[in-house]
């Protein structure tokens, strides 16, 4: 189907589903609804070659790299992974209505002679806080924000953008993924990755890298116990979840490759899934927001269709 | 102290601690320096007649109420508190990214003919989603927000304000505790509680009652299991973790009751604090947001004084 037959008979279909919801008035259609009228052009497979597969004893994680913007971090996070740098590692910190992050606790510890080799992998690498905003596809939003000119997708990601400063960045939101730096801006090198697991820290972007975001089983992360230490890192004798192993999907044999698809942030219907949320309206919503800020975008994932 | 000398005492000390961040230019105080600044008329103490001790298997829960925001509300769950109703009760959902739920429940099926009394209480109420802003003090931040007119603190509970319909509500920030309800807007009585444990579903402003707020323990609500049914509801035979008893800390012995105290948001020193989260910039930081939204102000809370 091309393209423009493609974009009217989701049209069509959003309208069959709104003319529905339309016997009570003002009912805006529910995600289920936006989604059965997805067709099969809005969904994108996760990118086996992009996406990170971390097993934990209470189940799996995916995590889908960014390589549009941190393409440095993104490399070297696979030479870790493919040197298994991660495997036995553990949790090293779960901050309330922050973060959780793991690597090697050796590594945090003043001198670090015990810490793990970094093998092939750099141990410093360029801050990829930002990225040049030319040539970005970007799907703006449309209300606004407090921390940004501007936010919307990029890639699937929530990310923002900075006409004047000529600069793009991924966006602190819940699930989002980056690489834990100290003090000196080139410190991080994806060896101690953090997940956030609150409300959007949002003072963080443009402060360090993200380099991904869970697509599933984020609640294997969010669920852990807090750690009492500063921080939220665990404290001596605090039990600390062992990570079995991470790998790329891309490595895994075709048959243990998880098969998810994304919705894709640049078509019709996730536009009309952002207008639905923007001015929800149903048996239960009396008074529509009539906004949608960057972090309250809901990212549908399916199960991908046989083939 | 009169309040124009505490007051002035206050700009004196942070001017101090300003100084001594000075030492490297452009360096903002730390919260802890901010803290360390403060006089005692700065912070309140817990109000025993308006919070909540709940005790779960890990610890308990202090939830502050808000009579200036539901009083119907508030003075319904203070009925079910003193009859016990809560006692013996469980955590019935927990929504990865949204809520934590409690109650009772057997009320949650249709019928419900299993469900615990209500007793005393009221099973419908007005719907206190939001109250007038007259005779309101309202300490404003000066970023705006994507959801709300503006934004800004109510007697210490983030809140939003809208000049033009002469409303004010309380915001659905991490930690937040609201009353569950139905599809009928009166329908909510507080007999099943939620927290908000993700990222700020403003959405929801509004459209249901906010009760109160997290002080304390909000990692005994945060780091459950989430529920595998439908909405994060548990399904059967998922553990449920039961609820010891919730009391109102005017109800406890004195020497029960858990001292601690606020920071005021309506002191310089709370605006300092938002001053310095606005433009953080420390050995860490080195791009500050410039500014801060509502659902990502610290509120501070400290072991009272000994007396």
């Amino acid at each position: 189907m091309d393209e423009r037959r493609r974009v009217a008979a989701t049209a069509l279909l959003l309208g069959a589903a709104l003319a529905a919801a339309a016997a009570e008035p003002a009912k805006t259609p529910t995600l289920q609804q936006i989604l059965d009228a997805t067709q099969p052009a809005d969904w994108r497979a996760l990118d086996a070659d992009n996406t990170l597969l971390m097993e934990l004893p209470g189940g799996r994680v995916l995590i889908e790299l960014a390589p549009a913007f941190a393409p440095a971090h993104v490399a070297n996070i696979k030479v870790l992974v493919r040197a298994h740098y991660f495997d036995g590692l553990v949790i090293t910190r779960v901050q309330d209505n922050y973060v959780t992050q793991w690597g090697d606790p050796a590594a945090e510890d003043e001198g670090a002679k015990a810490a793990r080799s970094l093998g092939e992998a750099a141990a410093t690498l360029p801050p990829e806080f930002t990225r040049g905003a030319k040539g970005l596809a970007f799907t703006p939003l449309p209300d606004g924000d407090v921390y940004a000119p501007q936010t919307g997708f990029a890639g699937g990601f929530p990310a923002a953008r900075d006409a004047r400063r000529h600069e793009a960045w991924l966006t602190h939101c819940y699930g989002m993924v980056g690489a834990a730096r100290g003090n000196a801006p080139d410190s991080g090198n994806g060896s101690e990755l953090y997940v956030v697991i609150g409300h959007a820290p949002r003072q963080l972007d443009r402060n360090i890298a993200l380099v991904g975001r869970v697509v599933q089983g984020m609640e294997q992360l969010s669920a852990l116990p807090r750690g009492s230490g500063p921080l939220g890192f665990y404290a001596e004798g605090e039990p600390r979840t062992p990570i079995a192993r991470v790998r790329l999907l891309a490595d895994l044999p075709p048959a243990e490759r998880p098969a998810l698809e994304l919705l894709r942030t640049d078509t019709p219907a996730f536009a009309a899934l952002v207008e639905s949320r923007r001015k929800r309206r149903d048996d239960w919503y009396r008074e529509p927001a009539g906004k949608i800020e960057v972090c309250n975008v809901p990212l549908p994932v399916r199960a991908a269709a046989p083939r």
